[in-house]
């Protein structure tokens, strides 16, 4: 148990019958339909094992056999064909839509869904609430094209088509392949230069489990957005089913195209309550060869930032990370994560950050740090660093780092807040924090400081309401008084739903109910999240 | 006259009488309700005095003095006196809102208007086409805030707030004015670096003229897209106004915020027809010391093509432009502009392509710069080439590249497609359009082709509906063929609000005009506009 959410389940919909289930199987196959119980268990639960459902159907939309069975032999020969395929029958895909069929139908019985990406997620939106069917999207991880190879032309536009269910870490993994084979042999420059490869434009520590329709759902933030932005910048399109079935094509691969509202962003970010996104459409930035990473230690907040402030101005553009951690992340990582050592013992630093940066020219790039590193050491900003000799060493880093969320997992009961503040009073709300909690509570703050973004968590040896009234709502009215936000990347779910009005008008709020209504009259796509439940239902 | 376009005013509207003037003065002031003939035809007429209106009323509504009184002192005080004010009267600025009150009147009386910029839109979207009320937002022209100065800290976040009548180019000015200014006094590091300015990230040929709130109503794209991308990822909040006088405040100035939808992003592209925009919160990028531009020949458009291949390889972070023009545009800016010359004399080329590269080091920026042009001299991709020696060198190549359009308008009549096409294709139209008209016509291409944006334009003695039923609909069938867009960055105004199915799905034009339903019950907004008119009426 932790927050208590009292919440009753909406009447006005259905519960699963046995006619449901075959028209399930008929649609989806009988194995896409699944009822056993263990499946159904770790469907229920969040990543924090925090919010638990009480589901018991499970749908797996697949990729249609019918269209993609070329997939599995020779992707560019069957992205070819399928393109045929699309062009000659462009409603033909329609036809075969399993999310589709399955939205339709649960739309006409009033069956609330959940759509399910990787359940990553850390506000309880990923998993339903009551007994709401789970659309877990894994298994459509098609990736549907590349747009590198054109013809005779070697283009280098990077735009990657995929499907929703895709994997971040194998789509990191597919792109980095496809430099690797890339033999330029008709083309008339340097055939000497190594291949040119391309990169995700958003990177982040459940990489190995979320998927990028989850990404594009909550329009994750990560670790690289202080270089690449947001997905509103670096999604180009999407596929979208709504409530009703309707299958909402806004595929568009164009770097520009201003033909009506740009109706994508309105699903980018929407948490599963607008539609199902069912594939994507991202530009990726080519990958580049000098990466290089600094782990840093600052006697103080006041030092982060003004060693952020100078980052920003000498690095400029080769800046791709600005991370921090306090000292009690740091603690907390080195008790709870297996193999993780201090990069700068003995002793312990009050503030940790790490610095990376990207650029084409090895020896440039790392002059040009190393400049930085000296004269921020000379002049006090940091009391101690080391620059990563390796990509191993880089590796263990960026483990730390992106441990602090598993590690705090492990410690016990987490009450998580993900939060945009300025900058400059970032950390006094982890100060203050602090003192009203007193010996009781380990709070910790961490994050994207490069982004204004601070993760401030709560750790107890378990939940506790008493600890949670202490907590809520003061984090949030310290923040709406800030001018910041309640979920700078993690979105509402079901854990803010009722708190968006501490960063967001009532007339905004009010538009978005309104918005929601006339795409999903029946609220059928993920109830009880996102929006106060007093105004959808 | 030119397109004849065969439309109906929609009888729903009234028509202006003396009560309602009496009305506008009323909340206007009556200075700022314009009847005089000269104003109003000037306001009814297009940049490229193509499209006509007969509105007999300009509203120009002003920022309200008591609110804004103090700016003209001292604009640092002023902004916190204002945040003082806002903070402890957050409902003070919508009382005095002229924007919400003239809304709000027109909307009860249904009346139609037109929200109008700089009027330098191409594509008939700021102008009447009946008798619609011109709303014109050139004189909410204050800065509300330039976030860099906080407190004892300099932070760098260069993010600026203000009203939509805000001309860009001075936008740019004040931006680069606030680094001048300038004084670290108390700042622990290096007293003796430059200033850090900041810039905006967008820049067009118009910038003299165009308002922010008109280039974020049309996303406008222009020379800098290739490097900062588009305004959806960097306008990180607006202020509308909906027909019904509702002031959505989402002036958010944050990197990252995921409470809810993301609403603001409806506003961005939808040319005046969902709401007015009335304030704009924007990221400005820092203004980097190092700026190089070559004006460079090359033989074909493959060459040109291949050029950019490599410039995106070679020069990657550094690339701030990749422009190219034909000789036949080229020809035009010879002999419309005054005081223009031949950089790359005596010949003439087939094509000519601006490369501009932006970075923090001029040493180091202009070898790579130059062993990039050496190199692709050797191997035959450049002819000839130029690189600017000082800014006025810059700023006569610049003024080629951005005087096509007004050479264009010099020179006759002109039928111009602004459009999305894969790189590969998109000078094949160009050569398909030249053989389809022969001699009559003069067709020229130019634009952006760092971002696969080209202009295609038709220059004609004189307007002529013979060749214009030979230009279309085949230019729109052949964009949509090869799954292009037809509006790349002018948006669709009132010339292709009935085109808009070349380049969007049924499912998602529906979506779209229910949502203009939603928001602007009435129709008010711009009609006739953005949307076909058969589904809006
Ligand atoms: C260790 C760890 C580190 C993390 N680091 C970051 C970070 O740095 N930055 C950050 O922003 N987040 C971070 N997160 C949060 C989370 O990983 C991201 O929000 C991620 O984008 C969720 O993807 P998912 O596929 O797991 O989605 P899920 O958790 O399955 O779903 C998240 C939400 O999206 C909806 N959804 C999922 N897929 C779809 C779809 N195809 N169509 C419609 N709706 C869908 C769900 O209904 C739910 O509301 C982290 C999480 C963990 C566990
Ligand atoms: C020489 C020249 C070069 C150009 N170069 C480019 C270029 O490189 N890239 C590019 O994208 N465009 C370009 N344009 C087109 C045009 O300048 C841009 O579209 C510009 O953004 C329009 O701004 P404006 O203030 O003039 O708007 P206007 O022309 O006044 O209006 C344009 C549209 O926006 C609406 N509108 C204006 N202000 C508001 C507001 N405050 N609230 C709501 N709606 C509003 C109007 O109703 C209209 O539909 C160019 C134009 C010219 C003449």
């Amino acid at each position: 148990g932790s927050t208590p959410i009292v919440m009753q389940r909406n009447p006005m919909f259905s519960t699963i019958n046995a006619d449901d289930i075959t028209k399930f199987k008929e649609i989806l196959g009988e194995k896409n339909v699944v009822q056993d119980e263990e499946a159904l268990l770790a469907a229920n639960t969040d990543w924090m094992r925090k919010y638990k459902g009480s589901s018991n159907l499970l749908l797996q939309p697949r990729t249609t056999e019918e269209v993609y069975i070329f997939l599995s032999c020779e992707i560019v020969a069957a992205c070819f064909t399928i393109f045929c395929i699309r062009i000659s029958f462009p409603h033909l895909d329609r036809l075969f839509d399993k999310v589709s069929q399955v939205l339709k139908y649960c739309n006409s019985r009033c069956l609330a869904v959940v759509p399910q990406g990787g359940n990553t997620g850390l506000v309880g939106g990923s998993v339903p609430v009551f007994d709401e069917v789970i659309i877990n999207m894994g298994s459509m991880k098609n990736i549907i094209s590349f747009d590198k190879v054109r013809r005779r032309l070697y283009m280098v536009s990077g735009i990657l088509v995929c499907e929703a269910g895709c994997i971040l870490e194998n789509l990191v993994s597919f792109l980095d392949n496809q430099g690797a084979v890339w033999k330029p042999n008709f083309w008339i420059l340097d055939l000497t230069m190594p291949p040119f490869r391309f990169v995700m434009p958003l990177d982040l520590g459940a990489k190995g489990s979320c998927q990028i329709g989850g990404n594009v759902s909550t329009n994750a933030g990560g670790l690289r957005f202080v270089r690449y932005g947001s997905l509103h910048g670096n999604v180009l399109g999407l596929e979208a089913v709504l409530a009703n079935g309707t299958v909402l094509d806004m595929l568009g691969t164009l770097r520009k195209d201003n033909t009506g509202y740009d109706l994508k962003h309105l699903f980018i970010g929407s948490e599963g309550s607008l539609g199902i996104i069912s594939k994507v459409s991202i530009l990726t930035p080519p990958k580049l060869s000098s990466v290089n990473l600094a782990f840093l230690a600052c006697k103080d907040y006041v030092s982060c930032q003004n060693l952020l402030l100078e980052a920003k101005r000498k690095l400029g553009n080769i800046l791709s990370a600005f991370e921090f951690l306090d000292s009690h992340s740091m603690d907390l990582v080195l008790n709870h994560s297996e193999g993780v050592r201090n990069p700068l013992p003995p002793s312990m630093h009050n503030f940790y950050v790490l610095i990376e940066t990207t650029g084409s020219d090895q020896s440039y790039d790392k002059e040009k740090l190393e400049a930085f590193l000296l004269r921020s050491m000379e002049v006090g900003l940091i009391s101690d660093g080391v620059l990563a000799q390796d990509i191993n060493q880089a590796f263990s880093f960026w483990r730390i780092r992106e441990g602090v969320p598993e590690a705090l997992m492990k410690a016990g009961a987490v009450y998580k807040y993900d939060l945009s503040l300025p900058i400059e009073k970032m950390y006094d709300l982890v100060e203050e924090m602090r003192m009203r909690l007193g010996p009781a509570a380990k709070v910790v703050g961490y994050g994207h400081l490069g982004d204004g973004n601070l993760h401030l968590n709560i750790s107890l040896p378990e939940y506790d309401d008493t600890v949670l009234g202490q907590v809520e709502p003061f984090v949030y009215e310290w923040t709406s008084k800030h001018r910041g936000s309640i979920s700078a990347e993690h979105g509402l779910g079901l854990m803010k739903a009722n708190k968006i009005h501490y960063s967001k008008s009532t007339e905004s709020v009010h538009l978005m109910v309104s918005i929601k209504k006339l795409l999903d009259p029946n609220g059928i796509l993920n109830p009880y999240k996102v929006l106060p439940s007093s105004l959808t239902s």
